[in-house]
Parts: structure tokens; C-alpha cells; sequence
């Protein structure tokens, strides 16, 4: 296992499903390497089977428990399934905290079950399309539905689980107000509406509050064809999971997911290329002088800003 | 107060202190407008004499009760404050909620406080360095603290929170794990811990949590000289207050604040080069051809985008 694989070989190991090759190649991935690269772009032009689903929601709405749940049901009506789970945890020294995947202990055993958690990580929109890589390697690996899990609170994330077929949004009832606000900005990127913890009394409100800030067109993703279906689901009393797989079977099916899948490719390859750029940029600046130069205030942030751009872009012709 | 004021009277009305003046440059600054930069970079050059201070925590934390009544006893102590408040909101059509701010109607009468709310943006890096030059407006007009205040849980949003002159990190007992996680990422970033609501029960196991996590060099800043003091708060008792205002005090004088500025200014000038450099790009480029190619997988992200970076620095010779 300790030898070097070269790319194509670990290719085909990935496209029978080893999941040594898969876990390999992740690691290539997320390593950021540029001679991994070549063979992401193999990946890439290799996958575009699977359906790719989003699931994001505020902390506290009880997200990886339903994912758990969802994929176990999906798994029994006999589909594999791989779950991509972004990790909150700091920008800083890049940790990562298992969390709830801990209790998933029972659908690791299942080869047709893949989990892997994921940092968040300092780079700028670095995370964005390192998971995206992550999901066309478990394409090409042969599941049939990758779920992206992230937890809804800042821009990268919600970005994420928006880069999918179809984007879930799950609430529920009686978090505090900052949390509410939070899910106020999340709710528009959703082509379905969780409320999860429905066997609670208060789910009743948190159901209706959501059909009628929809009725309003708050938090509708203004898509034709398709109207954002609000699902309860109880993942303690195990209920709504039908609706919700049908739902997700249903805008599989939709005529919103080709131009869903135009809309990702263009955010990709945005997210791509301004990482690309901006690692360059980074390589190339020294901005010691400049930085020191601002902080005494004998410039200011524009004019220093603009005369770096200018010498990289002088040290480039 | 329809007409255009010129940036260089708007500049000597913001410097004497004038409400609306401050208002209107920040209006010109949050636009992002070219011909604002100019102006912007006058006042950067003028500022600097203001104690920045960055207070974040996890949402449900407190932190927002908290920035209230540390405002109104540091304005009781004589000192002028502002108060810039970026919201939670969403990354799609920019919406923002001021939540908490409307409980502050007590100090929005004073003119020694002002209070913005910013709503978090879509452009990358675009809120960080459109919040500084908000402090900076606020330095140049006089204010003698400013307080930027973020939740917790984006990485911009945290970065804010530490490009200023001292971070205060607040905790809180009684959150859930998911929170709790994402707590753990914040915590290196602190010059202060804070635990607020400690009139309740289980705060002490907080406070003692917190304290074995620092003692274990977790979420310790690293920084010499200087250890992150741990301090109870309740802001419904009223107590603690004295504290956190001599710990801000101390760290302001310490050795540790002028390395601080510049690191500041180093993330600032990474920020604001990165932002025009991206905006350029993103002017420039007309990525639908590529993205039609990528969602086709005709393709590949990595090099449809470095053929893109190409056509950008080509253009630019």
C-alpha cells in the first residue's frame, strides 16, 4: 500500500471502486499538488453520473442527523451513496472535528457507503473547488448519489451546497434569533425545505413561518418549473423521509437541473481560475515593504494595492 | 443635503465630526466606488489614532447584549465609541437584519456613539476591506474605541474580527455541540476570552473549560508577552464589565499591539490587492464559452481556467 501508484493506474482502481484508490486520490486532491492536477481533470471529464446533492442548514437544525438517516434509506432502497462533510473549524490551524460522524458507525462498514469529512481551509475559495474534486472522484468511483454536507454560516459554504443538482435547506424549530437570521440568507438557495425535528411541538410554527415567508417570495429561488417544496421530517420518530426522497427524485428530474448543472460549471470554473490567479499573485508578491509602508500610513491601501497588481503584471509579459 | 459635497469638504466635515458627513463618505465607501478611493486613501493617511477593538462568538453567545453595555460603560467612562456591526445576511441578494441594533435605541441618541450594520457581500475579500475603511472614517472623525463586531462563523467574518488592535472572542455556556465546534475554531484568535451570561448555573464549567483548553495551548494566540486573560461577564447582573474594560486597556499598551499593526496592515493590503486584482479579472473575462465547454466535460477546471489566467495577462501586455 506504500508505494507510489501513478495517476492513471489509480485511476482505474478508482473507477472500480477501490476504496484505497478513492481515499488516495482524495488525499492528492485536498494536498493541492499541481501533478495531481492532470489526472482532476482526467476525473473530471470522466464523472457526471452521480446525482450531487447539497445539504446545508443552520448550526443546530439537526442536519447530520438527518443526513445519516437519509443515506441509510437510500442505501436500502439500494443505492450507494458517499457523503462529502464539511467540517466547520478554524481558518487558522486548519483542525478538523469529526463530530456526529462518529455515530454513523453503523453505515462505515457498508462498502457502498463512503464518508469523508473535510476541513475548512484558509484559501481562499480553495475549499470550494478541492470539494468539488472530492465529489468527481466518488463520481467516477461509481456512486450513484454523493451528498455535500455543510454547515449554512458563511459564504463558502453556502456556496458549496449550492454547487449541486439539488440543494436541500433544512430548519427547525426554536433556535435563537441570530441563528433565525442566519437561516433568513440561506433559505433562497434551496430547491427543497427541510423543518427536521417535527415530532417537537413548536414544529407546527417553524412549518407554517416557512410556507408563508415562500407565499411572500422570501426565500424563494425564483427558478420556473419548480416550486420549493417544504418537507417535515422527524429523524427521532423516522418520518418524512419518503416525501423527501421523492421530492429529491422528482427535481433530479426537473428540467431546472441542465441549466443547474450550466450555472455550476460556471461557478467552478470562476472558483477555479480566481484560485489559480490569486495563488500566483501570492508566489509572485513580496509585500513586506508595501505592508510596512501602510502600517507607518506614508500610503494607503488602494494606491499600494494598485502599484502590486502592476508589478505583477509587468513581471508576467 | 441633496447636493454633492466634494470628498475633500466631505473629508474636513467627517474630521469635525459631523454625523451626516461621516454617513455620506460611508455610503461613498460601501458603493466601492473609483472615485471614493482617492478619498478613502486621504483618510487612511489621516487615521490611526482610534483603538480598534474586534469582538466575535458564536451566534447565540451574547456577544451582540454584550457590545451594547460595553459601549455604554466605556461612554460613561467619557470615551466617544463606534460601533460597526456587520450582519449575518445572505450572500445572494444582500439583505440585511439589524436584529439587536433596534435594543440600542438608548445610545442612538448620543452623538459621542454611532452604530452601523453592515450587511455581509457577496465579492471576495469585499467586506473585509470595505469594513476597515469604515473604521477608518469612524478614526478620522474622532471616535476614541470603534467596535467592529461579527458573528463567529465565516471566515471573513473572523478575519475582520482580527484585523483590529484587540480581539475579543466570546464564548457561552449552554450551546450546542455544532456550535460548540465551531467555537473551537475561533478561539486562537483571542487577545480576551470573554464568558458571558454568568449569572447562569453552568457557567462555571465554561469558565473552567475554557481555562484547561488555554492551560492545554489550545486557542492560546501564541503571541509572547501576552496571555489571553479569561474573563466571566453578565451582562443581565451587570458584572465583569470592569474587568474586560482593564484588560482592553492593557493590551492596548502592550507590546503586543504594535506588531499587531502591522500584521493588520499586511492582511490589509493582501485584501485590498486581491479584491482589485479579482475585480479586474473578473471585468475582463467573458467565461461563458469555457463554462458551456466544462459543463459539457470537454474539459477540465484547472486548465480551461489557466487558459483563461493566459487570455487575462495577455490582454494586459
Amino acid at each position: 500500500m506504500a508505494a507510489y501508484v501513478p495517476s492513471h493506474e489509480l485511476i482505474e482502481h478508482i473507477e472500480s471502486g477501490q476504496t484505497w484508490a478513492i481515499a488516495r486520490m482524495i488525499t492528492r486532491a485536498e494536498a493541492g499538488a499541481t501533478e495531481a492536477r492532470e489526472a482532476i481533470g482526467e476525473i473530471y471529464r470522466k464523472a457526471g453520473r452521480a446525482h450531487i446533492i447539497g445539504i446545508t442548514g443552520v448550526p443546530g437544525s439537526g442536519k447530520s442527523t438527518l443526513v445519516n438517516k437519509l443515506a441509510e434509506k437510500l442505501r436500502q432502497n439500494g443505492r450507494t451513496i458517499a457523503i462529502v462533510a464539511i467540517d466547520p473549524s478554524s481558518p487558522y490551524s486548519g483542525g478538523s472535528i469529526l463530530g456526529d460522524r462518529i455515530r454513523m458507525a453503523d453505515l462505515v462498514l457498508d462498502p457502498g457507503v463512503f464518508i469523508r469529512s473535510m476541513a475548512t481551509r484558509g484559501a481562499v475559495g480553495g475549499m470550494a473547488h478541492c470539494a468539488l474534486d472530492v465529489v468527481d472522484i466518488l463520481d467516477v468511483a461509481g456512486f450513484d448519489t454523493i451528498i455535500i454536507e455543510t454547515v449554512g454560516v458563511g459564504q463558502d459554504e453556502v456556496e458549496i451546497a449550492h454547487a449541486a443538482h439539488t440543494t436541500v435547506v433544512v430548519s427547525a424549530p426554536g433556535l435563537g434569533d441570530e441563528i433565525q437570521a442566519i437561516k433568513a440568507g440561506i433559505l433562497e438557495i434551496a430547491d427543497i425545505h427541510v423543518v427536521s425535528k417535527c415530532d417537537r411541538g413548536d414544529a407546527n410554527r417553524c412549518l407554517t413561518d416557512l410556507k408563508m415567508m415562500l407565499k411572500d417570495g422570501l426565500g424563494s429561488s425564483g427558478i420556473d418549473h419548480w416550486h420549493p417544496p417544504v418537507i417535515g421530517i422527524s429523524s427521532y420518530a423516522d418520518e418524512g423521509f419518503e416525501a423527501l426522497i421523492e421530492a429529491l427524485a422528482a427535481h433530479k428530474d426537473s428540467s431546472v437541473n441542465s441549466q443547474r448543472r450550466e450555472d455550476i460549471a460556471r461557478f467552478r470554473l470562476s472558483k477555479a481560475a480566481e484560485t489559480l490567479l490569486l495563488e500566483e499573485f501570492r508566489n509572485f508578491l513580496d509585500i513586506t515593504a508595501s505592508a510596512q509602508k501602510l502600517a507607518a500610513r506614508k500610503g494607503d491601501p488602494y494606491s499600494l494595492a494598485l502599484s502590486l497588481i502592476e508589478d505583477f503584471k509587468n513581471e508576467n509579459t
